[in-house]
């Protein structure tokens, strides 16, 4: 049975995990014969957005305590990843992948990644182990990956980033994965088009299909 | 096009709605052709959990807003619920509901019902138009409803409370609906019973088919 390590960045599109994608992702591991263990680091969020009125409120919230919510408490640091024991690592999308795991979404080209995050890619991609990334993720992969290809649908300030950090970029509709057979890093556009729930549901279906394909 | 309204209790299973079963129920109505329009109580939440530790915190959260992280901001306060506006009314479950919703967790044989929950169960019943409950969710028909039959699966303290309260009770396993086809009252066990996250979805698939039957 093949294990996924599943990395959240909190829990609410806005400011942590987009939550269907991280459920949906789950799903399509489980359907597909896999095994997923979460995980999320164990940082403040960058901020917390009222969902409602899209204003940020003055809480303070942790990422790992809040992406607990989606894992039902079943969640471990990501520092205690360690790439020999999973098959291969996925990112759900949402702005906690831009904000948290890396800061693209604040700091644009100058954006920095979570130092658990670097390190989990890292050593996937030093084991050969397939690395998936989906709607606004696969900025984290762009800056950690010298040379690969990526998609975030069809958004340009993205695509211009993914290629200013030296990867091809590739336009996407729903549904459909990029893949890097070389490196095996896939990604798919999820929330980045604007998707109903079930093209959300066959996007990362796809996408862990493709990635299992692999293994 | 069948309109469900999806009833919320805020963001995470043991403070708020169960999250997975949110999605599923999302899906298994766009997946079946229906629509769904997504409400919530504006009300402070009973409390709020941590979901790493299990553990109270100290800060206040309000129902409304935390449920809009499921929503994607997509929601709206139950309070301007309509019966004549939508063809059936479900809802996911999660300690929320028995917390939120109704105080059943807390109170008991003594547990009220938040009054915009109580008015919109009653419009709905009124109507004959289908009524869904999923996971501990059915505590709070068997409080409404004088007399149905309703299931959370193999559940002792909610069975004998719904007994209590006037109501039969079917024990049930993974993807079984109870129903109750004089007052079009449906329920199914989710995660009241050990279950996969495929076990979720279909059992939230199966209790969406059911409810579209009789519409």
């Amino acid at each position: 049975m093949k294990k996924f390590a599943v990395v959240l960045s909190g829990c609410g599109v806005f400011d942590g995990t987009e939550i269907t994608e991280a459920i949906m992702t789950m799903l399509a591991i489980k359907k597909n014969g896999g095994k997923y263990f979460i995980f999320a680091p164990d940082v403040d969020q960058y901020h917390v957005l009222n969902h409602l009125t899209g204003k940020p409120s003055h809480e303070k919230r942790n990422v790992l305590v809040e992406s607990a919510r989606i894992a039902r408490g079943k969640i471990q640091p990501l520092s205690t990843f360690r790439a020999d024991e999973f098959d291969a690592i996925v990112f759900p999308g949402g702005f906690g992948a831009a904000k948290n795991l890396s800061t693209w979404a604040v700091d644009g080209d100058d954006a920095t990644v979570n130092k658990d995050v670097e390190n989990a890619v890292a050593a996937m991609l030093a084991a050969g182990k397939p690395i998936g990334a989906m709607c606004i993720a696969p900025v984290i992969l762009g800056k950690l990956i010298p040379e690969t290809v990526l998609t975030t649908g069809n958004d340009k300030p993205s695509a211009d980033y993914i290629r200013k950090m030296g990867s091809d970029y590739e336009k996407t509709t729903h549904g459909e994965v990029t893949i890097d057979r070389e490196n095996k890093v896939f990604s798919t556009p999820c929330y980045m088009l604007d998707a109903t729930i079930v093209q959300i549901a066959d996007g990362t279906d796809n996408l862990i299909k493709e990635m299992m394909k692999g293994m």
